[in-house]
């Protein structure tokens, strides 16, 4: 199964630190269980990754109790058993799982409130609601939370992941990539291959769009053949060692007309200044809105109409989130995306992105490729 | 993002006539909202896959109204429009997607019953609940049942899928895939490849387990390096325009003892009379039993703690389960698993393992890869 690259368990000793300081933020929020299963909640607190399958992996996580992996009894081999973090509860294939996790609940005492992993397929809960019908449900920020500020080598992680599509950006701007006359999709292919071949274990997504169809932000790569006079917009990125990469730059196809070249000075200035902006103690909104004000006054306010980034780690997209009303302060260790852009539906898009992180020495960005509108000798 | 292999969408009219046969089962079940976001049912009845991210994509589907497609603004563009099917409903950034979904629900009149798709992540939900206070909500075997039964098209995606991963086993079998002396990880990257380079746009799984790790039935492949003098369980599948393979072989290095000879000839009648079980009306839990039934008479019954199988499509698991205590009858298009195996905790492992679709006239495997214990001169 596809473990979206998940390392290899750390020592003991870093789970007992994270489950240490989710149960504090339990007690703080008043959080009597805490369930986790899809999601990458579970391998940050414990080293183990649930298979997104049919059968039921739960981590059930009593305030005042004992931590325990509720798991396939044919899947309970795969963990590396974490002592004083969980233990482990293997069921077999005519137990119902689900039952399994109301009664561990019910013997920890009184459960009002029950904080759930993001991730967590929905016909588990649903399942789950007519057995604890007096629990209030709500998301388990309790690690999400957590895993907004990256260590030292969660950041590390970052780096490496981020060199890595570095280098895919450089060979794009040097022309060693073919362009004009392959297809979108052969293009992603390519740089889909590249992104493992960089050291990355899973490739996340590569959008290749071309001329109009790069005003789509989250274009599907498809048969559009990509031709000579147009703009190429290549966002791309993986999981090396359980931390995700996330770069776009743009290409064009020859030497681009002043309405592009003149809006893409923009576009470079308004992500500049929203990178500098990351800096401690700054809210996440004021980073949006750093891009936006210049995009804005250069005209092209109603071209960029998605939030200026979102934070990244284990997972490609999570909190803090760079958008307007997100008054979050940044601290030292918040990873995230600046990745303003400008669509003229029908006519063509850019986007330029880099993975920053907020240290107290400031904004350190982790993708340093060309920023410039490379224009390609085609 | 990983589609998960998409298929392109395919002609209006059959998501017309899918959506009208769910809305003809909300009817019978008494369901007044259907809700589909991440997970299969959603392109199964409109063609479009949702962005497995944090914007909600969700259709909502009220039994007596229209049902809208709720989609962040920044994707719109990627669906292909179903006119008479779904509208679209796109939301802007600074809009609150949940909310858009229980006022369209509301709209559509009272709401006591509403379906959710198995795979929706837990957070929407979570935060559905308190706006629909009054609703009581299930699992959709609305679209999921419907999924069970294959079509003609169905049957044949199934079959191109099941016969690339033979042409791999063909290979394996034949010794032209590099053994003794890698690491289980680096066949699983082997296999992985070929599973791309055989037609498969995803690879979804690629178990490769040495010895003593082929009893842990979802091994993880790791730096485990393949000697001679052992058995090897490679349990591999992909996801090929749209439709999923899944197929497992055990080889030999060098010449099986008698211990593990003997044991593998149980196995192969096991599997082949639950393949033959596999009849029209014939209970789900029967087909486990006819793989049982021999496993144990011939005193391994212990060491297979799994199910016979399960249903395969569009996912690699999904309805019907050949397990005990499913009574279901199979029906002509019900497509799964048949996968006895026999786990020597410690020691050994093998499982044998083929696709079968239930027809009027008898069980067809889409598998037909040599079923023999093939002993490699290594």
């Amino acid at each position: 199964m596809n473990t979206q690259g998940a390392a290899e368990p750390l020592p003991t000793a870093v789970y007992t630190d994270r489950m240490a300081r989710a149960r504090a933020q339990m007690e703080d929020k008043d959080i009597d269980l805490l369930l986790l299963s899809l999601g990458l909640d579970l391998p940050y607190i414990s080293g183990y990754n649930a298979m997104p399958l049919e059968r039921l992996t739960m981590l059930v996580v009593p305030r005042n109790g004992e931590a325990r992996l509720v798991i396939p009894r044919m899947e309970a081999p795969r963990v590396r058993p974490q002592p004083g973090v969980f233990e482990m509860r293997p069921w077999g294939e005519l137990e119902n799982p689900v039952e399994i996790v109301a009664e561990l609940a019910k013997k920890a005492g009184t459960i009002d409130n029950v904080a759930v992993g993001d991730q967590m397929w929905a016909r588990f809960l649903v399942e789950l609601l007519p057995l604890l019908p007096d629990a209030h449900f709500s998301r388990a920020d309790v690690v999400t939370s957590m895993r907004m500020t990256k260590d030292a080598a969660e950041i590390a992680a970052l780096r490496a992941a981020g060199a890595a599509v570095d280098r895919i950006a450089a060979q794009l701007q040097a022309g060693e990539i073919d362009l004009v006359g392959r297809t979108e999709a052969e293009v992603s292919a390519d740089l889909s291959a590249r992104i493992v071949a960089e050291g990355h274990q899973v490739m996340n997504f590569a959008i290749v769009a071309a001329g109009e169809n790069a005003a789509s932000p989250h274009h599907h790569p498809g048969d559009r053949v990509i031709a000579k006079g147009e703009i190429l917009l290549c966002d791309f990125g993986g999981t090396m060692n359980g931390y995700c990469s996330d770069i776009t730059r743009c290409v064009y196809l020859g030497t681009p007309p002043a309405e592009i070249a003149d809006a893409y000075a923009v576009l470079h200035e308004a992500q500049h200044a929203a990178v500098v902006a990351g800096t401690v103690g700054t809210p996440c909104e004021e980073v949006d809105r750093a891009a936006r004000r210049i995009i804005t006054d250069a005209g092209y306010g109603e071209f960029f109409f998605h939030r200026t980034g979102h934070g990244i780690g284990m997972d490609a997209h999570e909190d803090p989130y760079m958008v307007e009303g997100n008054s979050l302060p940044l601290a030292a260790g918040h990873a995230f995306s600046v990745e303003p852009g400008i669509y003229l539906d029908g006519r063509w898009g850019m986007r330029l992105e880099d993975i920053v992180v907020a240290t107290a020495d400031g904004p350190v960005a982790m993708n340093t490729a060309n920023h410039d509108l490379v224009a390609l000798d085609v």
